[in-house]
């Protein structure tokens, strides 16, 4: 039987328009900071199952998937270890947003509110990459 | 210290042109079959240094990454077990294509005859998403 080998981990994080807002979570463990939801993805799961999954534990919402807008792969880029980012944007589909699970706070953003926030690693960058995505202007957030 | 999860693994694969043929390899270990070039990230190494690196060592050519073009992350994709694809585009930069480490042979294959094989896991979609993409449609190969 082929063993796997050792690879980094890989996590999805997603950007949120709810009700023409981001949102935006303050992060309740390390790295703190205002971040995008997101998480782990579960061996077993697809990336688009674990950003349901993820934004449903962490901030309450039901989302639909819209596109994946980049790969975060610097092997520095989070202080726990190597962890690649798939990064999706996704549409509000139902509920209500409030902090569940690592989110301590949730917040709800105007994009240029986002814009000037520091985030944490390389959340920031993640918000550049999706204005130059064609879906995501689309929505004219 | 934070552990880090388990998660599922992470690899790339790519599509590369070279003097206007693709590059496909046929695998020397299972899944067996027609491949794009392409294998597990090491811990410590960004996707793109990941794909440089495995290109290099299957197929012997040196390639500028251009973009990504999908990620595909069904649990049952792969035999082996749950492994993610990043799936760029690159263009060729130096070397002569001839096969090595996983490696069997290496063919070259116009478009249109790439499109024809029955490529293994879900490679063949790769290349119809890759269709999809400006930055390789412009190529025009």
């Amino acid at each position: 039987m082929f063993k796997l080998p050792e690879t980094p981990k890989v996590a999805v994080d997603c950007i949120v328009e709810y009700h023409r807002k981001l949102v935006v979570i303050e992060r309740l463990y390390p790295p703190l900071g205002y971040a995008w939801p997101g998480g782990f993805i579960d061996v077993g799961e697809t990336a688009e199952e674990a950003v349901i999954r993820e934004v449903g534990e962490e901030i309450n919402l039901k989302v639909n998937v819209v596109d994946l807008i980049g790969v975060y792969s610097d092997p520095k880029r989070d202080p726990r270890g190597h962890v690649i980012s798939l990064t999706y944007i996704a549409e509000y589909v139902a509920g209500t947003p409030k902090p569940k699970d690592d989110a301590k706070k949730v917040h709800l953003y105007t994009l240029t509110e986002a814009m000037k926030l520091d985030m944490v690693i390389d959340h920031g960058q993640m918000l550049m990459n999706a204005l130059d995505h064609a879906k995501f202007n689309r929505r004219r957030i």
